[in-house]
């Protein structure tokens, strides 16, 4: 493998190299890379803006996550935010600070992975900062995205008995942690793994590691219910797990909410994982965090139209704010719903 | 002095403490803190986005820099980037990690400082992350603004035979970096200082202290231009020196230059202090950066109006690009210059 120095091109030199060839897409992007702020026009519409920050050692592992994944995600959870919105992601700029232990290809990994996702999602790279680091890598991202006004979905808006819905499903992200933790363990466990060839058991697996290593934000999610006339009452991503986002829309918009236990959509993967580690799936969907499938909630009128929609499933209602938060079990318990939140581990 | 543990507070809980009273000030921030993504709406304006990410040990020494003055000037050097597009700053995001060695206070004197910057600049903080970080702080801010799309000025507009103009004065910064430098070398120099109180020799230093530590985007300037009817042909703020900028200009707008040594404008306090550590005064001038004044060129014809500014000097002018970048020094010798470009230290 090829290792070049970072200070053989210095800072400017680096982002140079790293951004020649960006190719802005949207009309909106006025000025992208190359001053002292891009210019951005959405004509009227409105600006959305997220930005979230990643730091080695707390949100990702380079042991196990390649550089190019890494990009691609801390790409996708940013534009997630703006779907979470009811926007469309149009701009993005990336910050990165990293230490002498990285090199130019490993820095052509990372952009690789984060212009996969700008380009399937239709953003453009339009500025960012790249620094030093005393110790390992640090990841700050923002994107910007458009909404006509009448169109954002805010966390405030749901209503005392409205259908409570999720894309997807929930739980596959934090299984295939789990999974490569203990692909991890298994490594350091065995010294003579150090001189060898390393292959790690995933077979079967694919799909609960590639939902934790390569998420997807739902943007299909977001035009499937601009096609069926439907506009959430509320909305968010799952990033921190279920209970704790339902937790997020009950209090802001001053209800309550009961979810049905059979009703949170598994998947198969996510299911035998946690029987494997003899753990419940059910507590899993709920806190695991990470999947970055969307929660909206729609007024009851809409039912049928929900119901038409690929990929979505009702798991709930709002209720009123004095009956609480509640998951009702298997076995017709109710159990108050509490927001025990994993740490995010990118 | 009380210390509160961070994780007394846990992610949601210290965002909420931090920014709690926060008002907005702007008609364009529909929605700040509190979602997925704020909102903004600029009617038909455009945006204008920069960010700048900044590492302990790197771009800041938290032995001399108390926190309320690195928030102070982690927002300023944001909120002067889009004064040198020529545009309005609006609204901020602020992105911080932090190890266990940093309490509650800590953050509360941090934000007390970016919050006292954006308020003198009618910026509002409208969103961000708080996460940790295994060592040290890691800071990253977006700064998000507005101007009419024919104000805006971009680096690139420069013609050959513009007048180049500075604000301010030059060197102060590098110099205020060099003496607390200084400082902290002579504290460390002798072990009874770790135990008694210390009493650094800044007497007759407290600008150039100031301009390390707490500087000031240049707001007026942009606001005398407006009002003395300039539209300046090319602008940026001089973070890295005056050389290393200048070439910028010259590079993007494809035109040379001619700058005169003895039309650099210094401070007293810089050229005391130069001449204290033995050093060129201009070249400080001209490559210290951080003075987060602003370079910019206007043409010929508005050599008159340019007089009547407050606090702005002419220092030379574009030249054909053959002709390349020169500095005239006080002796009349033509010198090529080069970006030497410290490395840039919050």
């Amino acid at each position: 493998m090829k290792r070049t120095e970072i200070s053989e091109y210095g800072e400017f030199g680096l982002i140079d190299h790293l951004t020649k060839g960006i190719e802005n897409v949207n009309a909106s992007t006025a000025y992208g890379i190359g001053d002292d702020a891009a210019v951005l026009d959405y004509k009227g519409k409105q600006t959305l803006v997220t930005t979230d920050m990643l730091m080695e050692g707390v949100h990702f592992d380079l042991t196990y996550v390649p550089l190019k994944h890494l990009g691609y995600k801390a790409a996708m959870v940013n534009i997630s935010d703006i779907y979470a919105m009811n926007g469309t992601p149009r701009q993005m700029t990336l910050s990165v600070a990293l230490s002498k232990r990285f090199s130019v290809e490993d820095m052509e990994d990372f952009y690789a992975g984060v212009l996969l996702a700008c380009q399937k999602h239709g953003v453009d790279l339009v500025g960012g900062d790249t620094t030093s680091s005393l110790t390992g890598l640090a990841i700050s991202i923002t994107c910007i995205g458009e909404a006509d006004k009448d169109r954002i979905v805010f966390r405030n808006g749901a209503g005392q008995n409205d259908l409570i819905c999720v894309s997807g499903n929930l739980g596959a992200a934090y299984m295939g942690l789990q999974l490569l933790e203990r692909e991890k363990a298994v490594y350091y466990s065995d010294p003579k793994n150090l001189q060898e060839p390393f292959s790690p058991d995933f077979a079967g697996k694919e799909y609960i590691l590639e939902r934790q290593l390569k998420p997807e934000a739902r943007g299909d999610i977001i035009e499937q219910l601009d096609k069926a006339g439907i506009k959430p009452t509320s909305m968010m991503d799952i990033s921190d797990g279920l209970s704790s986002e339902l937790m997020h829309l009950c209090r802001q918009s001053g209800t309550g909410c009961s979810v049905y236990e059979e009703r949170i959509p598994i998947d198969y993967e996510t299911a035998v994982m946690a029987e494997e580690l003899n753990m419940d799936v059910y507590t899993c969907a709920l806190n695991g965090g990470e999947d970055y499938e969307l929660l909206f909630t729609v007024p009851l009128t809409d039912h049928d139209k929900v119901l038409q929609l690929k990929d979505v499933k009702i798991i709930g209602h709002m209720t009123r704010p004095e009956l609480g938060q509640h998951l009702v079990t298997r076995s017709g318990q109710e159990v108050e719903l509490k927001a025990q939140g994993w740490q995010s581990n990118l």
